[in-house]
């Protein structure tokens, strides 16, 4: 690892895929996501040794999205333990058109915590345990990655509420089979706020390098998972970290990975380093299309890969 | 690496989980799989600098059944190329409950290699490149594992085809929607005869080991896919080798792999070594009771993870 | 018909029918309804010339659930006319579990306005058009029955809104396709509202009556829908009437009917009377064990069937 | 009902209808239905009192595909009588779309007898009780038609083996339930030549005739089903008799009916007479254009309905 040129890498990179800038469509369904300028790309990686590498728009800050799945997931995974289990499972969910059957079949038990349905049940299980999951949420986040700036948009948080039918569907129908503890609109709150997350691409490699580092954030030395939980948080994003194109992705990459519809995508090279993209435009299967483009050619490369 | 005995981990794990036993129940579909004896465990390691170790009942032949998959597809692969994505998908399946109706939802297209569907697509791919494809596909298999005693039992094979409707039912659906060339009753023969090769834990273990070898085979040097193709059959492994257990497996091994309801399972550990552990009896997903515990143990007791 | 004694026969399928009472289960997910007591069993028939034939407890009311969508409809037929068929269909749904699939499939559109889905749609279209929408279903169905006595309980109302999770789900999910246009908790509190109507069986057959008399109460002679529009919702009821029993009670009775988890079921006989049968106790279909036998009985000793 | 003039009326009702020739498609999957005119329409009666009303071309035989569906059940209704209800159910089975997860969903057994599933087991059944299976279904339909000049057309029969793939999938499928007890491919070709019996518009009046007299036939006295089992059959043909256009038929015209892709329609009003409509273009659900539109127009202008 120490041979590859990182800095060179990701710059070159970042040249290659920005032609496929204006192929790919930003997230609509709220102003807020619509309105952001799609001509920025931004990488950034961080290795286990402490050096950051960014390129382009790296220290923009955008909406994560559903990369904020993971982290009220690692929350909650410390707190509960394997009694998580008990409240969803660990498959990948298949096609997503049957999201709402396999619900339903299953009896209200998500099939993991990387789909919706999944991490508005991490929510819950987070306001079972926390007096104040946004200020918790928020805390927890600017601790992995090392930035007390990290805020959430309320407009974003706001307007996805306003917009929201399908994920208040969702957790009504989880509520109705009893896997849903708290108020139906106070999970909805937490959940929408945490999409609503604003980081950078240096933010979030940064906060996900402590599941690189069997657990511990390297920046401070901090015990966040134990070994064992990160390597199952890395396991559980290889197989369903990136919704229809998980298996896409770990195809093409070999790498796990968390996207989210605000265009962003981290990966992470356990025992090396964790990797952002970031760009506005998605894929049909709402992915970033420069992110999973760039992410491809990195580990082409560099010839890093897991397997 | 150096640093593990391989063979007193083997044994010890054959020790310890020897205690399922009991506890599973062997597949009873057909007479020929219901009549084995319950009481066996194997397990062998094949390293890349070409030491085996194996442990218990590791020479005895079983019936590789769904393990076949990787087998044909690896053929099918190295011929077809990246055409083969036309005719099947690389996604996780989700739950089995609905595999007919989202192969009828997706046009007949199966949405991996690995589950039923997806092989018997690729035993149809075989039949339009292969003028004798059993043959084809014995000798592939001895090459890989360097042994020319591997053989088909045929009564296994007239069993499956006498029982096998349901798979019937498949090749008859993907037909109507265009996607089998070959006659239905050729596709089928050659299907269950794959399942029904016999081979040893000695067997697999050397057979996969071109999957931890970048796709050369290390006993002979030969190159079996390329490096890139050896990689994403990995990450497919990964993602979907185990049916509706693959998120499970690679929760609780972090390993890509293969099972088969014979009772066997191989997992690949990339640039180390292969290993592959069988014992009849099932759990209620197909997989091997002893050999999901087995693989369990041994990547917690090596430490050995690609996370 | 004149020559049939619809006394006798009322009361000897009452004291026949009884016997079933002790085999069924009350709907018990409110305490409202579980505290119904079971050893109720009610028949009134309302024929076209005036006379009502009454027998056991024809005059407790009891909550007629399910059994107020087909007024729900019927108000909104008139006012919508055929528009209202860009917002549900009006096929038969196949087996419940697949409830919600077809709705994401269809589009948020519901099969037809008799499952729930479809009388949630029925309730927004009233909103729509009524600046009081409890105080025009109550007119409605006093106006239909006669009686200016007939209330909603509001204590069943409310109870439902507690635990309606899965309807909260589904007025959710079609707003999220768009094919809600009030606010989700006002469509929520008018449908639970009706759903939790009081009326008793003189009262249900009576209201009914105009759909066995082309549209016209015969009571009064009032223009309830045009005898085309009265003829399709009585084709409704005799397919999509009894849920995944609406078959069976074709099957059986050869009788469009309509039924509620009160433990009431409403039947037509064109051109000749309308009939209900209340007992609180429910066969595994949610349908009443009495009411059903109960028609089946008189269908069969009369010799009445449309077919 | 002696007042209407079926003659003028249904020679109205052609040359109204005949207009829509041209804006549908005739059944493509095989040559031999592909090939016929489309420029064919024809309406025949058959009334209790023997008289037979004939326009257009009432006399040529057409494929009767799905229609034949409703006599195989008859045979096998007569001989197994209730037994039959553990092999298929008597619900309407929703959206075609979900056939095959339905069918999973319920362990083989088809939701009724007028979807392919349901018909693949009603001949199954015919199978285990017949030496002769293809001869005593022609001696069958001759004796309701009182023509003896009824026979297979086995080019199309032959034809619709040569793409049957689905259906092919299907009887595997119940098969591998334990649904099907004969041959799979002796089932098979009894149910396509049963599809391809070809039948004129008024042997297809006759031959139903007797499912509106009370299962005796009008023509001859036979009892041919019971009056119960007569009415029945009827109750299932207006809840399930037009695949995904059941709940549309029964709203449009409010007769039970079946309907088969050579483009005939049989639709049946109890006590009165029988009527069967023929032209060979489709609707998008695969009714017959103009018989769709002629059976609504006659019962409006008839005034006839079981409503």
């Amino acid at each position: 690892m120490n041979n590859i040129d990182f800095q060179t890498c990701i710059e070159e990179i970042l040249n290659e895929t920005r032609g496929l800038i204006g192929k790919g469509r930003v997230a609509d369904y709220i102003p807020a996501l619509a309105e952001v300028d799609p001509n920025q790309v931004g990488i950034a990686v961080q290795t286990l040794d402490g050096q950051t590498f960014q390129a382009g728009d790296a220290l923009v800050p955008f909406s994560i999205q559903s990369i904020s799945k993971v982290f009220v997931f690692s929350m909650v995974f410390r707190a509960w333990g394997d009694r998580l289990w008990s409240r969803m499972g660990r498959e990948p969910s298949g096609n997503s058109f049957n999201s709402l059957v396999q619900l339903e079949h299953e009896n209200g038990i998500p099939r993991n915590p990387f789909i919706n349905a999944g991490a508005l049940v991490s929510t819950d299980c987070l306001l079972s345990i926390s007096k104040n999951p946004l200020k918790d949420i928020l805390s927890y986040v600017r601790g992995l990655a090392g930035n007390s700036k990290i805020s959430y948009d309320s407009v974003v948080a706001n307007s996805e509420r306003e917009t929201g039918y399908r994920n208040a569907a969702l957790v009504n129908f989880m509520k109705s089979f009893g896997n849903i503890e708290n108020d139906v609109e106070a999970v909805l709150n937490a959940y929408f706020h945490q999409c609503g997350l604003m980081m950078s691409c240096v933010d979030l490699a940064r906060a996900f390098s402590f599941l690189a580092n069997g657990g511990i954030n390297p920046l401070n030395g901090e015990q966040i998972l134990t070994q064992s939980q990160a390597k199952r948080v890395n396991a559980m994003m290889q197989t369903c970290g990136l919704y229809n194109e998980s298996g896409e992705f770990a195809f093409c990459t070999g790498l796990p990975g968390k996207s989210g519809v605000g265009g962003g995508i981290v990966a992470v090279v356990p025992k090396m380093f964790s990797i952002c993209v970031w760009s506005p435009e998605l894929n049909r299967h709402g992915n970033s299309l420069v992110g999973m483009k760039a992410l491809e050619l990195f580990t082409t490369r560099t010839g890093i890969s897991i397997f």
